[in-house]
């Protein structure tokens, strides 16, 4: 089992839509899995599993929209209950796309307000929800005396192997993309050097080129493959994870 | 001599305008010095030292100011000519501050727009200069066939100790600055690769923890050490430091 009780940010398709999957699916599901996407009428798919599974609780929420976490808050709290939030997941993410090719834009192309958007979604984000969640996750970090762990209390940020500034893969002009993962691998060491000791365990993680609209279908991973091994990986993280970015194969990834 | 033609930004005062300095006092000064700042009304030293070296060509200049790219391009082609422009350093940057510590502000206070403006102002806005300075760039590089130099066409990004994930210092609240500087090193590797191969040198600079405003009087080195050993330092960068951060001391930082 994953966790008592797992929120997981950009669930209408994708990564997030397949961990959702993959939780309520297990034998051993957790007792409340929080699904947030920005438009809840439209995802289908995840409105049919929330129908079959009464864990699931779906919840609109644009996570740029930052006026609405006090009301996040509360209905996470409400969900989740005196035992906290044991599990965020830091899923929704962009990538700047332009025509003319597979992915990224050209720096003639790229505008500002492009690049800002990205880091938004991308760094920030990520940042205040876990700001906003930090009395939940305190919450359930204190239930326990235990090492640390995704059971216990953790975020997981989605990150890539294109925020590798050591191991550079593809094509370079991805800017945004891998500013915006960059950075978030450096507020996850900020961050678990902050946290680490009042229990809280945070840990970036590299899903793999996968299948998805973002990593289009010349990707090297099924999402149901993606996830399985992500999930697999995060089982096994403990306190000397904390902070680092790690592949979905359980390596190390360099910055 | 480090170049024909070296634009600087944010030289009001700190790094910058001792950078103006120690350039127009050198015994082989740039032809062209361009000083950047947003209030050049208010630089009363810098406006002193372009009164007794007229290589200084003042501009103001707010890098956040995108709209005003396109007349600053002008005025800068203006200044260098045909020899194009030869060193670009982005150093105007700020740091969040909270009144009850030295450096950084706690999570529980960081706003997203706090967050946003650190990000904008050192990750997009130099991003956003070199674009717009590329084809001045381009030309200084097209007019040699020598090694990647500081000489011939670079961007030096002015980065710190704090960029790096793996060489963590000091207290981790400082998120803005941090997640700045860490996409900004990410930058530098991205541009290094895509323009490298046109003649472009790319480098992040720690230019040491320095007795400036942002630096405070804690700080360890002066700021005409730091730059004396900075200017050292660029005059030494070939095609090996393309994209990589390097300490004033000439040490490779770890991302």
């Amino acid at each position: 089992m994953l966790s008592g009780s797992v929120m997981i940010t950009g669930c209408s398709r994708g990564l997030g839509l397949e961990m959702v999957k993959q939780l309520v699916k297990s034998p051993s599901a957790p007792r409340v899995v929080i699904a947030t996407c920005r438009e809840p009428n439209k995802a289908m798919e995840l409105q049919q599993l929330a129908r079959d599974h009464s864990c699931i609780n779906i919840i609109k929420f644009d996570v740029v929209d930052y006026q609405s976490l006090p009301g996040l808050v509360q209905q996470v709290d409400e969900a989740v209950g005196a035992s906290g939030l044991n599990l965020l997941i830091n899923n929704a993410g962009v990538l700047e796309k332009c025509p003319t090719q597979m992915f990224g834009m050209p720096l003639e192309q790229l505008e500002p307000q492009v690049f800002n958007s990205v880091m938004n979604t991308n760094t920030t984000a990520p940042l205040m929800l876990t700001k906003a969640m930090l009395p939940l996750l305190r919450q359930a970090a204190a239930r326990s005396e235990g090492p640390l762990s995704v059971q216990r209390a953790a975020v997981i940020n989605m990150s890539s192997i294109l925020s590798s500034i050591g191991d550079f893969v593809f094509n370079p002009d991805i800017y945004g993309y891998r500013a915006s993962k960059a950075a978030l691998n450096m507020l996850t060491m900020a961050l678990a050097k902050e946290y680490g000791k009042e229990g809280l365990l945070f840990v970036a993680v590299h899903p793999g080129w996968v299948k998805t609209d973002m990593g289009t279908t010349a990707a090297e991973l099924t999402i149901e493959e993606s996830i399985s091994q992500v999930f697999q990986l995060l089982d096994d993280l403990t306190e000397k994870h904390n902070g680092l970015l790690i592949s979905y194969t359980g390596a190390v990834v360099p910055w």
